[in-house]
């Protein structure tokens, strides 16, 4: 199986229509990076598109079976949505295993109609089948929306989340 | 080369001492869950060390290359601190790697001598030469001092740190 072959994972049903949660392709990442970027944080921190750096981060994703990059497309094939999972082995926690959530995007024409809750929803369906213990994400303190869209879901705000830059 | 040899990846100079960076084998294990049992919180979530879960988890950590499971020695092969370090490659902040630390801990023999920050900034480096652009991880809100601990070694509290427990 090439990476171009399209592995639907799930469908979400969302006010009349069947969206494809679907592994994310080569020809993916350009429609994944401007969602990243279309972001009050994410502004800042994106590059080119085109740059190399995301199609190397791409592969290194894509060679990794513990990693799952996910876009959500509509019947026309519009990605509207996306995020990684990753999968975390450990000692910790009686040898839990941790999913892992990053890069969560919801395209900004279709906020606010229950995509990103549909398909997290469906991100802890999928994680508890593939036996996860525990389902962890962080997110930045300066979204203010985030905690309460992430305590309706079950979400516990036990940590705080650090981060340090490396040269 | 078997997990049973010994992978020696740094050293640590502390008080006189020589302490071995060794990535973690099978046979470390017990140990490592008696320091991840010998903890305020961890008291609570560990299980029988001899249990079948911790040896599956190892054999999953041991087996992805993205995950560095380390320990610290004595010369006379006491364990008296361990690390989980995972590099999570993604497409966002310009195709940045990651690389996060979970479960660190150090024996109550050598606290407060500075093992900890030894150990950490060998961390830092160590993700810095494996190309990591960040490094991330979070810390549950019960430990008092973790932060400020964190603080002094350059980590900014950006991010709320959330978690769910999945059936």
């Amino acid at each position: 199986m090439t990476s171009e072959s399209s592995t639907e994972l799930g469908q979400l049903r969302l006010g009349g229509q069947v969206l494809h949660i679907v592994r994310a392709r080569n020809s993916d990442v350009t429609g994944i990076v401007a969602l990243l970027a279309d972001d009050v944080l994410g502004r800042s921190r994106e590059a080119d598109p085109d740059s190399q750096s995301y199609q190397d981060a791409f592969d290194a994703v894509d060679a990794d079976s513990n990693q799952v990059l996910l876009v959500v497309l509509t019947p026309e094939d519009q990605l509207v949505a996306t995020a990684q999972v990753t999968f975390i082995p450990g000692l910790s926690r009686g040898g839990a295993l941790r999913a892992q959530a990053e890069a969560v995007r919801v395209a900004a024409t279709h906020r606010g109609a229950g995509l990103g809750e549909a398909l997290f929803v469906w991100i802890i369906e999928y994680c508890t089948a593939r036996g996860a213990n525990l389902l962890q994400l962080t997110t930045d303190r300066k979204r203010a929306d985030a905690v309460r869209f992430y305590e309706r879901l079950g979400f516990v705000v036990s940590h705080h989340g650090l981060k340090l830059a490396l040269n």
